[in-house]
């Protein structure tokens, strides 16, 4: 294939995996979620430590976050730009994340997502993910109410 | 050039730019860091707002909080991974960030760095960079004192 074709054709297979992300994201489903990954993922999540290591790692603690909701989550991907080149790839967009958990708190906040892939055996896998929200410098407090 | 090989050059030239970042952000170099960047970047900052679009966003709000410092900044790169394939890539690693402000104040933490990279014309220049802290779900507060 031309080298722009093979882009965009690549563009589209990760836009597919991102697509599956979302779906595995609202259903809870952490075993669809971790299909998307390669076992050696390493994450950078909004909560500490500063990095987990392996899927192993993230299957717990995402065990333990979508647990705590009560029903389906909401979960909705904005401003998608995907950078795709030979066997590697990032993703950028904001998400918007919530729903409301068992204790009965609605929690709903805008994130900021990098994703980095590597195509592995043919498939586009994440190997790296990085979610945070910015925090306020005067008061020291994570913001968890912005809006793109 | 074989796959491998040239994948281990661009992650060598990868490798390099990243040291050219550091040595620019030690000397409060803005110009410098911006040499390394796409005017289009779109940053995921430590502070608000949710994203940053462009090298002169990223100009006023570094020259901001660079210039707060007295002297040179701190600044360390620890377990760096470099993912490259064809014209993308990108990079994850921890990053001390700190040093004593002109009010007296000594700031340090460990910061979360991902890099996103395209070749431009045979350079890689930044095209996304995300850095975050992790937060504390019970006090809300962003956790900054965190050690690899």
């Amino acid at each position: 294939m031309p080298r722009e074709d093979s882009q965009s054709a690549d563009e589209a297979a990760i836009r597919s995996v991102i697509n599956g992300i979302t779906k595995a994201v609202r259903a809870k489903d952490v075993e669809a979620f971790l299909s998307h990954c390669a076992p050696d993922i390493v994450a950078f999540d909004m909560l500490p430590p500063l990095e987990q290591e392996g899927a192993e790692t993230i299957r717990r603690n995402w065990d333990t976050a979508l647990s705590s909701f009560e029903g389906t989550v909401e979960y909705e991907v904005r401003k998608l730009a995907i950078t795709a080149g030979g066997d590697a790839a990032f993703s950028r967009c904001l998400a918007f994340f919530g729903g409301t958990t068992k204790d009965g708190k609605r929690i709903v906040n805008w994130l900021r997502l990098t994703l980095g892939f590597r195509r592995i055996d043919g498939q586009w896998k994440v190997i790296h993910q990085h979610v945070s929200v910015p925090f306020d410098m005067e008061n020291g407090k994570a913001i968890l109410d912005l809006k793109p």
